[in-house]
């Protein structure tokens, strides 16, 4: 029986950051990292593997970061029970552990809907054959679907779009990405698409997938059909806790296997790390549905360093949410709170706002404008939330405002930031967006109070 | 005579942020800015002005930021005396004041050498007219010598090349960027501007230029000759305090004049912002030679908030300098402390580095590759400094790392940090180099520990 220091079970950012961690903690530990999939793929590359990549292996999250980084064995199989310190593979190998991770991930959700059978219908899966599959069924459709205007639903119409395809989304909310983003935001980002052609459905629900053997049109609960050749949904994903009950531990149904500040799951030795964690909202403490691969990551990171004792004090607890994208060549970030959020777990906040150029002086050839929303609480002063959209600098500005939330940073901290600016780089000293903005909160205040 | 109840002289962006800053703050308060130059130039663009921009003009900042946007009357003139609260201007005007905000800025230093008044030599002023003499000169000449390595002196370089000039550019240090960057980061800057054939030579001294009327050639301390056509002197600048002494100010005669944590001079009623101010090292609190926009716009929103009480706490003290530029497609970001540095003030550090790609997987076409140098105390753990290059999202990144430093994070909150990764963005979250870097830093440790 192979026996090891620190097993882990799932070969995604998750597991591959708590091996690298752990062996980079511990360099004399033995590590295993055991994988059901034959190649890992990274999970936020995978819209673009529908057009943008060559070839779907493109997105390959390689080998070498478990075998080579993490000096830990790679055991391709699929865990399936588990008593005391002993696991059972489905092959039936048994492998011994010291200290245990689960890095399962979450199974993208399924609605119940009739007709998901037919061929031609697509979930968003982590499998590279499946997603090879997808690909080449989409060079023989004409018009596609998709369902759910999240991250990978905007990102994949863009895609489809490229590709010469007829893309409809739909979308239950009155606005694309209803959960992570206020609704000018989400308008913009609708703009977009509308300009490259993508038909945008909101409000409406599909009620179900109609064809033969294949799929021909979705029903919409209105009574509109729409025809199409493939349909592709991405209305999220779910943890499976099924094994974790299995194996006793303390688990929520809906959010995954609860664990403490860190990681550590209801039975001593077993961590858990990624979106099979139940996980805790920033501002409120309250379960949360957000799962993210950097959030994944710092989790890992967290428990590979702590696998035997606490060595790395957790200051960030919570999940706090910094997303981007880019859509038509227009970059989105969010970070923290949205206006919407703030409002429904009861927030006195206020607002600043700022356009501007990310070059100076603006008339630089590749100047984009930047729109940013700020949130602040109204009282405390300290930065809740940011929305912005612009060039491709918005990927750095979102982790610089995460950071900014993440330290409780007030109006007056940021108003006397230093920051480095330059013509080919950045927004003009005299406008960087995240001072004009906060500059724009604090005006509010000094006229409010003198009202 | 005209009364204002701010007045403030200099229309730079030190003065022109105070402006703003103040009119947002009071909004019923009269405001002047009185500015010598019938122009205001944006200072970091100036380099551009002489290839890169069509006109120096496109490098202007605009009066309406101080007419409309700080709703100021602009008065054009230099100040030359001061009785009380009344100042004089040349052209013999009075003008009364309640609060009198300094921020005259700084000029650029001239070395005592023969020959520094032949036609062809120039100096950086921020002068329109001057400017556009000195792109009009460039036009007839064919070999160009830059004195001084610093930003404008590598920028420039750049520019001149482009505009298909032979360049030559000396520098007294044994490398580029000598007070910003660690060595290697020089280093890669040289190799950049040599690859597209500047001549760099180091660690000697312009004895004296040469010529008759018109420079021909400079004269080097080992003997050497170089022939040119005309000659740049950018080695920094000095605050010229000579009015503030006249007024009585205490001043240093090298670092500029004395202030509080509120910029407030040794006159109640006189504020000091900008590069004129005598400022003081974030690590040390020792004075600094750092003179940057940003800082001096960072004091102008300070002072404008808090002229006639203290509304703005101050929580960053000190220059910390955060800077960028970008040569030859590569951008550069310093922030904090340079090894370098930290060996000079006896700090115990210890390095964490980093070399990944921006976008996610490396494959897709605009991905850059970016290299990282953190500086973390050994005992503390506190991010001191920040060194990297890479692709354009380095103008970002090394505002977040300022972010960073001004938070004193330490490494262990690097490691725990929740940040946003995309394809199409930033580095992938197994890979993104803040973190990376952190990790190896981490690494470190626990095996030194171990030993």
């Amino acid at each position: 029986m192979k026996s090891f220091d620190i097993v882990i079970v799932g070969g995604g950012p998750a597991g591959v950051s708590t091996a690298i961690s752990a062996h980079n903690t511990y360099r004399s530990k033995s590590i295993a990292v055991i994988r059901k999939e034959s190649v890992a793929l990274i999970p936020c590359g995978i819209p673009y593997t529908q057009y943008s990549l060559s070839e779907v292996s493109d997105d390959i999250l390689p080998d070498l970061l478990v075998t080579e980084k993490a000096g830990a064995e790679l055991i391709i199989g699929e865990l399936v029970d588990k008593t005391d310190n002993i696991l059972t593979l489905a092959d039936g190998q048994k492998i011994q552990y010291q200290k245990l991770v689960l890095a399962m991930g979450a199974m993208p959700c399924m609605p119940s809907l009739h007709g998901t059978e037919k061929q031609g219908v697509f979930i968003i899966k982590k499998d590279i054959k499946y997603l090879e599959k997808m690909k080449h069924y989409r060079d023989n459709a004409s018009k596609i679907v998709i369902i759910g205007g999240g991250y990978i639903g905007v990102e994949l119409a863009e895609e489809y779009t490229k590709a010469n395809k007829e893309v409809t989304l739909i979308e239950l909310e009155h606005q694309l990405l209803p959960n992570a983003m206020d609704e000018a935001f989400g308008a913009k980002m609708a703009s977009l698409l509308e300009g490259i052609g993508v038909s945008l459905i909101f409000g409406h629900a599909v009620t179900s997938i109609e064809g033969g053997k294949m799929v021909q049109a979705v029903q919409l609960d209105d009574g509109r059909r729409i025809e199409t050749d493939m349909v592709v949904i991405c209305i999220g994903c779910r943890p499976d806790i099924t094994l974790a009950e299995k194996f006793g531990l303390s688990c929520d149904p809906r959010y995954g296997i609860h664990v403490d500040e860190y990681l550590r799951s209801s039975e001593d030795d077993i961590f858990v790390v990624g979106d099979i964690t139940a996980k805790r909202d920033f501002f409120t403490g309250k379960p949360t549905d957000i799962r993210l691969a950097s959030t994944a990551m710092a989790e890992g990171r967290l428990v590979g360093s702590n696998l035997f004792e606490v060595k790395v004090i957790r200051k960030y607890l919570g999940v706090m949410g910094s997303f981007s994208t880019k859509i038509c060549g227009v970059s989105f970030g969010v970070s923290g709170l949205t206006e919407a959020r703030a409002k429904e777990i009861k927030i006195n906040y206020r607002v600043g706002e700022a356009t501007t150029v990310d070059r100076h002086p603006g008339c630089f050839k590749d100047a984009s404008q930047t729109h940013l929303k700020l949130i602040f609480s109204r009282y405390s002063h300290v930065l809740l939330g940011a929305e912005l959209y612009g060039g491709d600098s918005v990927g750095e500005m979102v982790n610089m405002l995460s950071v900014m939330i993440l330290n409780k940073m007030t109006d007056m901290d940021i108003d006397t930031l230093q920051i480095g600016t330059h013509p080919l780089l950045t927004a003009s000293p005299i406008a960087y967006p995240i001072i004009t903005a906060t500059v724009e909160a604090i005006g509010k205040w000094y006229r409010e109070d003198a009202a």
